[in-house]
């Protein structure tokens, strides 16, 4: 299959389907005493140098240091009692395998993860020390769905997909109801919403949330470039890979193409989405170190990444950028702030 | 007189007396809608490491970056209608500054601040960002207590002192009551509460807070080595000064001796205090990048990093740090972490 042809025109999942917004509202319910309800941070100083307000979700302060919690915690919480004792299984390059494997610690549930071997050694030692069982592959040699699949089969395990899972999805959406609650409390209409875009889980649920709050505030998803198959997919209609061979130090974001659950909402209701370079991802390190006091790893750093340079006009509107993770290895963070950000 | 002797048995400050309880409630009405209610935050991994309940105040997310702009606003916002056109008059190494400086123009006042030359480059800067005019002076030849005053007396401006003021600690006690309500929320109840102590201003405070919701719960002062005047008056029962000629890249904390107001106060509700190296400091600052995803300045961090270097027991007990600023210069904060915190 050519790189960038249609991966399928009207793919599905066997038995699953988009959530709605009710299915967030109930995932709030869900996640209600486990989850931390982030806070919404402002930087004065910045807003005079942008013209206008930028609001920041401050989703590395959520457990596990990403927002990978939130749908983790809300799909494992429904497995139903029977299922438990077998376990579950994710395969994840560091954020996911965090959140399931808190998730799966606070529910007394057994966790493996299949990580690859190259994930950043912080979120390998974060997930092991949540309790999980780290199996790792090569990420250019193994399939990892496979070796997730097969954990599966032979044991039994809930498998606890990142992204293209509706509880996943509808747990991710949280996000989008504390922003709206959030904005409100601090007198904000928010012109647009952008939060970074891997698989599409987060930025559906959170378009899913404002649909039935804030019909029109505009969303768009942020990628790194090279990997911003939604950003080309929603121009196109459909689901397009990307190109093998590109790189970035986005760890995070680098699914190979729109998950088809998470497609099937986003290309309903996103604006558009936008490509940042490392280089301005590693400048939004620095802006969210000097203004916000927030370590945000770089694929964390996308979305505030596209207002810093400049992508989206901020001047006489307001935003809100998600600040996703903060799961960087120290020396990844000095490297990417003395190259890019002071 | 002896760098180590009573500076005073009983010294007074003509007109003003230490706040009570009542006055920290009464500011936590001012500051309603004005200040941020910082996030009181958890690691449950290095919760497993420590073998006790750590929680921390992250007052790096406070309005200004950090707990300053607490009291700067109490204090400003009560100054009488017709003595606000002469404005407000302060000295400060950097966090008062910006605080009295954001507070002055959310309140429409005009303030001057007196700042060390030598003050870290992104204090003065954002100082000067929020509309102060900023008077710089020698810290080694020339006496800020001095430009200040004469700068209040040529131009009736109201002179907002950093600590020994009882707006002002009543203000930066406001950290106290919310740290007291979100310990409550998350079934904590707490052994000790540790702040970084300057000249006293915010842990009296907390104490005055504290005094009347927590009675059991032990508060603890931490200091720069070699600038630990506070603990080393704890013991004598009296104010006793610095020995000159130490130095701690801790720029927020180096007052020379407790004040007058804050040791009335920090006399009687104390436990007692510890001191830090810049060391020690260092890989706090790590530990708050690494588990709670806050960029901490080096004063800001000398709490956590008592607990971190063992000075106080923390197995199976529940301790509260404030990380009480975050205005640290990009190339500080990348050398402290290159140097002790990887």
């Amino acid at each position: 299959m050519p790189a960038s042809s249609p991966s399928s025109h009207s793919p599905t999942l066997p038995g699953l389907s988009p959530p709605t917004h009710a299915d967030v509202i109930a995932a709030a319910g869900r996640l209600k005493g486990h989850a931390v309800v982030t806070p919404l941070l402002e930087s004065p100083l910045l807003n005079d140098q942008l013209g206008g307000r930028l609001l920041v979700k401050a989703e590395v302060l959520q457990r596990t240091g990403s927002f990978k919690f939130r749908g983790a915690f809300n799909r494992i919480s429904q497995i139903p009692e029977v299922e438990r004792a077998n376990g579950v299984v994710a395969f994840s390059s560091g954020n996911h395998a965090q959140g399931v494997a808190a998730a799966a610690r606070m529910l007394g549930i057994k966790a493996t993860i299949v990580m690859p071997s190259d994930a950043p050694a912080i979120k390998i030692a974060n997930t092991r020390a949540w309790g999980a069982e780290v199996v790792l592959y090569d990420r250019w040699t193994e399939d990892r769905e496979a070796i997730g699949a097969r954990i599966s089969s032979e044991t039994g395990a809930t498998l606890v997909r990142p992204y293209d899972d509706p509880h996943v999805m509808a747990g991710q959406g949280t996000i989008g109801l504390e922003l709206a609650d959030q904005a409100d409390a601090a007198g904000a209409t928010l012109d647009a919403v952008l939060a970074p875009c891997g698989g599409g889980g987060m930025i559906s649920g959170i378009a899913l949330a404002l649909s039935g709050r804030l019909p029109e505030t505009k969303i768009f998803a942020v990628e790194p470039e090279g990997f911003d198959d939604t950003r080309r997919s929603l121009v196109a209609g459909q689901r397009l890979a990307n190109t093998p061979g590109a790189s970035s130090f986005c760890d995070a974001l680098l699914a190979a193409t729109p998950g088809i659950l998470t497609f099937a909402v986003n290309g309903e209701h996103l604006a558009g989405g936008f490509a940042v370079s490392d280089a301005e991802v590693g400048r939004a390190m620095a802006v969210a170190r000097d203004h916000f006091k927030l370590v945000v790893e770089p694929g964390g750093a996308v979305a505030l990444a596209a207002v810093i340079a400049g992508k989206v006009a901020i001047e006489g509107r307001t935003l809100a950028v998600v600040c996703s993770g903060g799961n960087v290895d120290p020396a990844v963070y000095q490297r990417a702030l003395s190259e890019f950000g002071i």
